[in-house]
């Protein structure tokens, strides 16, 4: 059962930015934890009406777990290649959801072309092979879900992390949608914030010259593109909607993961707090006002990272097994 | 928005074990990713209407991780103390949500005994502090979910989990309120699952002895239990519903967590799976036949222990970044 994640009025946290009006969605929720469900879920059912018996992917990341976990539900395997670096949790959710794991002693790209000649030598359905216009249906969900939430009250922004750029233009077709069926009669303006350590669509967005990639830098691994599939997609849907590219620092990007941890009890992976760590840039910088009606998509959960969060919330007091000590060190904080 | 969390009907799953009518229901779809969101859920709303504004617990598991992220959502500090040895996914959960976290250099029961003289030192709430009665409140709604998932037919066995009872006892409420109400007409049996290296519930129901704690030993932390709290209500659930306490081994934990998770896409952790070791274990002894209706309560999910994860799954395959390698190693499979 996929599809459905909460939407939150925060109001602590709406207090601490000055944002009114602000609506947190938690993608996180979603059965593999991540928003790539609902892409997932429409991709594996397309994939079984075609006959499949055997979907290969190249990925790391939230794409391939979730493939992996919604394959598993319906009885279609899954051959997943990974380069040597692979996070730990999402490489526990491929090989627990019984996906024939791969892991190539070399870079992401090596691995990408291996699930190529692998595919073609086996006769798998490839989940990478061009582009598969099926994913978006999936993911436009999120934000009819949102709209829905929100009695079809449009919001003035939408805030999403930007990689590939799939999630941007999901966003845009789920609202054009909405527009046509005329659910709503206008359209938010879509604000798709990237991490600094790769963000060549913030330069080609700023600079108006073709994309040139870039090799990426950022703890967000789920965003760490640094030659965006979905490159002409997400800049028509940020265009067409008014809309911005914004790109936050992986410090900003901690901070707001401890931010909406502590104010709301969501807890977002790296890439999946982007959105709000561009909320509070936009905000503390005056591009927003604050007035604005905000919904922040938060698009996989912090469990994936824990080595993160830890960075970000930092240790834990230490104590002895004694109860001066604790009274001493807890009577500086309360 | 806590308590809502799917109920599958697992096709595949179902053939494997030749269970016809077998239910899984993931409540490690819950905000904090356990089933202890239900208890906190109603736990934090008597704190708040109590005015309490820090309360405190000892703990390592999914009651404090749950208790600190529902506290943040409405304001309510928390002081959480710690043993040393907490599972890392846990703490990073309670340090995101903004726990204040006193890490005990000693045992659980010291850091227990610590949290209480804190809480009288301070004049905090303390979560632990005796029988609280508000929070099988909230954990029975888990049970209430899945009757209404099953449109008021009764099961004939539900499996849960078994380590402090107090599940096993919430499971039990829920099911005489449906009963008062009219809503079911008979009870279902309640099988409740102990890992064996922490089973003093087991050894007390097959002996009729008075409950002897025991040192628990099984890589199930959640239910790493080695003197339950709610031993009398759990055993009057389970005598009450002709039910019955079972164990299982750690490596029965791991397989079923690897079954689980390869035929239906749900991920639990070792806790999480214990109530589905023990139907694999009922089945394959011929304690079940496979026609009953069987509900199967997966109580947390498995992002929490990538580590037990790992272990139960294996290794990836691995391979140099080359075409022939790659076919030689999948062509043994495929």
């Amino acid at each position: 059962q996929i599809g459905w994640a909460p939407l939150y009025a925060p109001q602590a946290l709406r207090k601490e930015l000055g944002c009114r009006d602000l609506y947190v969605k938690d993608d996180g929720r979603n059965p593999t934890a991540s928003l790539k469900d609902r892409a997932s879920g429409v991709g594996v059912t397309r994939a079984r009406e075609l006959g499949c018996e055997v979907i290969c992917a190249a990925s790391t990341g939230n794409a391939a777990t979730s493939l992996s976990g919604l394959a598993a539900s319906v009885g279609i395997q899954t051959v997943i290649f990974v380069p040597e670096r692979a996070p730990k949790a999402k490489l526990a959710q491929l090989l627990i959801f019984g996906s024939t794991v791969v892991m190539v002693k070399g870079s992401y790209d090596e691995a990408f072309e291996l699930s190529i000649g692998a595919s073609e030598h086996f006769n798998w359905y490839n989940r990478n092979c061009g582009y598969n216009p099926y994913l978006v249906e999936g993911k436009k969900t999120g934000i009819w879900e949102v709209l829905e939430q929100l009695d079809f009250e449009v919001p003035d922004l939408v805030f999403t992390p930007l990689g590939d750029g799939c999630i941007t233009s999901s966003i845009h077709k789920g609202l054009k949608d909405m527009l046509v069926l005329g659910l709503i009669n206008r359209m938010p303006r879509i604000i798709a914030v990237q991490a600094a350590g790769a963000c060549p669509l913030k330069t080609a967005w700023e600079t108006g010259r073709p994309l040139e990639p870039v090799v990426p830098d950022t703890l967000a691994d789920s965003i760490a593109v640094g030659h965006p599939r979905n490159a002409l997609k997400a800049l028509k849907a940020i265009r067409q909607t008014d809309g911005e590219v914004m790109a936050v620092s992986d410090d900003e990007i901690l901070e707001a993961m401890r931010v909406l941890g502590r104010l709301t009890g969501v807890f977002g992976e790296p890439a999946g707090v982007t959105a709000m760590a561009g909320v509070m840039q936009a905000r503390s910088s005056g591009r927003i006002t604050g007035q604005e009606k905000i919904v922040v998509m938060i698009t996989g959960n912090g469990l994936k990272d824990v080595d993160s969060a830890i960075k970000a919330s930092g240790e834990p007091l230490k104590v002895a097994p004694d109860m001066d000590e604790v009274v001493a060190t807890l009577s500086e904080k309360f």
